[in-house]
Formats: C-alpha cells, structure tokens, sequence
C-alpha cells in the first residue's frame, strides 16, 4: 500500500499462476503445459531468425504471423488479432470489448483470471452456475448482459460444449459479444471459429502455449469479425506498439506449417488422456469428462487438498483450487507416458 | 465503429510507431534502431536456450532477469520490474501510478505515446511548454500535480537534462510520482537510477531495445522503490502473468553480462554522432545538442516535410512529426558509418 498508487491498485485482486518450481525430476502436471516439445521445425526457425535483425523492431502489425494464422483457418488476416499469449488478448477484450453498462456474464467455475480482468478495468460481472454436471446450460445466458465469455472445453473442468449449443447461445444473444476461449479446444473440440462469419459478435480466443507446446513463446490470438479486431487493435497500438518479438513470430507461424507433428502430438495426448481417464476411473475416481490436455478429478475417499500435499512430497504437482464447489477437486495434466506412469504409481501408493 | 466496442474504444487515438518497411538497401533512421547487431554472446545464448525447455511456461516473475538488471544497478531485485518493452512497462505505470484525481504533466514537446496511454486510461494530463531551446525548466513543474512524466535525453529533441535539475525537481515535488523515461540515456546521460534510494517517489525507465541492440526482443525494465514496484506487479498480475519470454529473458541477462561489447558499441555511437553534428552543422543545419542516438535538426532553408520525402525518395527514411512547434524538424537516427555517410551524400544533393 503507498499513497502513490491509482486508487484501483488497492482494490486489485491479481491472478495467481500455477507455480513454476526450480525442481529437478518433478513430475510437473499443475499447469497444462504440453509433454511434448515443439516441433523440430520451429526450433529450427527460432535459430535460424536469431542473427542480426534482434536489433530491429518487429513489424508492430505482426502481418506475416496473422497471414499465416488467417490461412490455417481460412479467415481474413483483418480477422486475426495475435497478443503475447492468450491471457494479454483477452485483456485487451475485456477493456476494448466488454465495458458496458450491463455486467458480462461467464460460468461461477471457469477461468480465474476472467473476475481479475474485471477488476483491472472496472468491468461488472455476473458468474452463472454450472449444472449439476459441471456442464454449461446456455438457456442460463438469456439474460440481459454486456458480454458473454467462457472458456470451451471449461476449466478447470475439461468439459466441452458443443458446437450447436454455442450455435444456439449465439442466436439468443446477439447484442452483446460473445467471447469462446478455445485455449484447449485442439484436445477434443470443435472450434466456433466455423461459426465467425455467421455472427459478428462472436470472438474466439486460441494459444499456442498448450496444443502447439509454446508456452515460453507467449503467443495467442483472437478471430473474429474484422471490427471486433479492430477494437483489439485500437486498445493494442494505445497500449504497446510491439508485443509481438521477432523470434515469437517465427516460432508461431513454423508451428503452424507444421500440421503433421501438431497432429501426431495433440493425439497422442488425448490418447493417454483417455487411458488415464480408464486407469484413474478403475481406481475410483470420479472424472468429469475432459476434451481437454488435463482431467478434473475427485474420489469419494480422500481429501483433495491432502492428495495433492502428498502427490506434491512424492515429487508430483497437480493443481487444487481452494474454491466452492470445486475444494474436493484436482486438476491434472495430461503428462507423457514416464509422467502418467509415476502419478498412477504414486497415486496406487496413497492410502 | 461497432456497436460492440467499449465506449472508450471510440475515443482512442492510437499511437503510430515509426514504420517498418521491408526495402532492400534503406538506409533506416526513422526508429533509433542501433546499427550494430546484439553482442554475439547474446545472439549464442538465446540459440541456447530455443529447445524442449519451450513447452514451458516461463518464470511469471522474471526474477533472474530481475536480479540480473538489479545487480548491474546495485539495487534490489524488488525495486526492479520488467515488461514487454518499456512501452508496456510505461503503460503498467499510467495505469498503476498516475490515475489520480490531479492532472500529470509532461513537456508539450516529448514521447508521443504519453497521451495516448492517458486517452486509454483516462487520465487528465497538461502538457508543460519547453523552453525556447527546447530545454526542460524543472521549475515549470512547480504545480499540483497527479504525477510528472518526461524522457531524459528528452525525445524527439534528444536534449539532456542534468542529474542535478532532476534531483532539484524530486526535491521540488514530492507527493506524486516522477517518471524518468531514459530510453536514450546510454548515448550521453546520467542515469537518474543513483537517486531512486533518495526519493521514494522516483520511478526510472529503461529499455534493451536502443543501447543493448535487442529492439527484436522486447525488453524494458523500471528500476524505484519496492512500493512503486509492487503497484506495476498488482497491475501486470491483473493483465498477463508471464509478459517475459523464455528467450528475451536469456536475452536480456546475455546483454547485461555483456559489459565490454555495450560500452564499445556505445561509444561508437556517440562517436558517429558527435562527428554527424559537426558535419552537418558545416551544411547549415540547426541541431539541438544531443544526448541520445539521434539528433533533432533543422534547417534554414529546406522544409523539413519536403526533405523528408527527397531523402526518402532517395533510400533514406528519418522521422518528421507534424506537429506544433517541431514541424521544421527531422529526426534522424545515427547510423553505422557507410548509412551516416549515404545520409551525407544524399544530403550534399539536395537544393
């Protein structure tokens, strides 16, 4: 506390990352990073761009990376809007897309950073309860609002919604922007962005971070109708001319000529996510059923935050939200074979 | 314009960067690039760096960049902060510590992103006219204010204004913060860091992108006391958790390790530049001593929107502002020797 800080710096309630320990031959699943590296191809690139050319700006329009991005999903490069990671999109979304007079509207178990967000820009929110089932009722969401977000499939739950239910939510709401948070949906989902140019208020938000293994990069984008970008854009070029650097650039656009080692790799994880979704159901958890690179899980017997302490002293972080509804929780990640194999033995050891 | 927009959205006006063409053979002096490339052990330790690790998340904190910059100003690491650029740091510090009820000010004559980050905070500002020579009167300052804001070396004018004005402001104004933004005080100044122990309301900024060769890269930094630090930590743990990638990180502490290649490249540019303003001073020109890695020069003769085009017609970009009281004026990066030289020539032709 200072007398020199904005009077909303006080009121501030910031958003609190999986922790990122210095540990050698932890089994690190608290964060949803991918187990597998990124392809050859984009560390090549990344080499091959590091010469003299760091001492030059990077092109503040980022257009080599949204041309790139706009022709894998068949969209215009107006429609591409990139941000150093996903979470810096939709910030500039909730500031350029969502201050309204009404309160915007996401799930009471969602993303966490989406109330943060809120503080930051002094934006209402109104959280609205998942069913029973952890599952998204779109019907909820025929109310009066200045925004709807949520992330699909759901975290911390893994739950996906369809892309007809998102259809419908669409057409019952059509004054207000509709934001999807694809952040996992390369693990089991259809992506919305099928559906941006049938609805103007649709924006959807993706990361390289998970499906692409680029979390170290920051890179993430948005696609939507060309004047829902531009409003990104104007909030972007009034806030940091350049945040995209020069290496994150090409590292983006070599993961996405790379189709074939996306593909293999985002199989591979839903493949052991399924596995592990069997082996831990055999065990007696209960999982809810996760599109997604982690799987949200709880059992009958134990105490949630007492088995993530002892996973944690076996050399195994998962994540545990200390929150209603979810305190008998753990969010897991969908580790490679060597990882999934140590958390099933850990966990066969825990009485 | 959409309906969709915040309010605020259509009220931006949003900062425009120098451009970035992709010519062959420009001779580019239009962004105060550094003509030499980033130390080649800068260059090595990113290639380092670009492998598996990548997957990874990077530290939300930065803290070994951190300490790295901390060392080499022989402060704490708490009094340090990093960001995406110092245009994010700047806008971490608009938000976080110059909303307040009283206007801040900043000379009419300066960056010109100071407001536009007031447009997208809504933060009242008034501007403080430079003297006739484009000097900074510190006693100008001698107001109510909710903050006060200025580059040193000064830009567009590149004029310096001494550590001991700046300590006679801080003694001046001690109930809201100071910014010094020193983008360009490797090219000349002293830095105001040595006073950040003494005044708790002193905040100074720098970046990697001008002296340290790395404007690829996106690197800047704010150095005052641990109080100010924490509002810009609430602030960017509100906006994005991890603005630092993995590879600007090693970047950055490869630049800071570096000390013989800086100062040598330094000083090469100094030298260029001092030898500039003798030789064009010989071809008439007004020039504004210059503290920075660029000079701000004028000429009796010549229109400087005419000049501009001639010399960009002739390979040759420098950046001139349309605006009040500088319309007259070129401002024009120091180049490496064969660039500075084709400036010179080309500039011998004009009539």
């Amino acid at each position: 506390m200072s007398q020199f800080w904005s009077p909303i710096v006080h009121k501030l309630d910031p958003y609190v990352p999986g922790e990122q320990p210095q540990i050698e031959d932890l089994v690190k699943l608290n964060t949803n990073e991918n187990p597998y590296p990124p392809s050859p191809k984009v560390t090549k690139a990344i080499v091959e761009a590091v010469d003299e050319r760091l001492r030059l700006y990077p092109d503040p329009q980022s257009k080599a990376l949204r041309q790139c991005i706009a022709d894998y999903y068949q969209v215009d490069m107006e429609q591409v809007f990139v941000g150093n990671g996903s979470d810096e999109v939709l910030a500039h979304i909730f500031q350029g897309l969502f201050q309204h007079d009404l309160p915007i509207l996401f799930p009471d178990i969602s993303y966490s950073f989406y109330p943060v967000y809120c503080g930051l820009y002094q934006i209402e929110f109104q959280t609205v309860p998942l069913a029973a089932d952890f599952s998204i009722q779109v019907s909820d969401y025929q109310q009066a609002n200045g925004g709807i977000i949520f992330p699909n499939p759901n975290a911390p739950t893994g739950r996906l919604l369809s892309l007809s239910d998102i259809a419908e939510l669409l057409g019952q709401n059509q004054t207000s922007v509709v934001v999807i948070d694809e952040a996992y949906i390369d693990f089991g989902g259809e992506s919305a962005i099928a559906l941006v140019n049938q609805y103007p208020n649709l924006l959807v938000t993706q990361t390289l971070s998970k499906s692409r293994s680029l979390a170290g990069m920051r890179l993430g984008y948005a696609i939507g109708h060309a004047d829902l970008i531009a409003a990104l854009v104007r909030v972007k070029d009034s806030f940091n001319s350049y945040p995209i650097d020069s290496l994150a650039s090409v590292a983006g656009m070599a993961a996405f000529e790379d189709e074939s080692y996306f593909q293999k790799t985002r199989q591979q994880v839903i493949d052991s996510r399924d596995a592990m979704m069997a082996k831990m159901t055999e065990m007696g958890f209960d999982i809810i059923p996760s599109a997604a690179n982690f799987i949200f899980v709880s059992h009958p017997e134990y105490d949630a935050m007492a088995l993530a302490q002892y996973l944690r002293e076996q050399g195994v972080i998962v994540r545990h939200f200390n929150r209603d509804r979810i305190a008998q929780y753990l969010r897991i990640t969908i580790g490679d074979k060597a990882q999934n194999q140590r958390l099933l033995s850990v966990l066969s050891t825990y009485r």
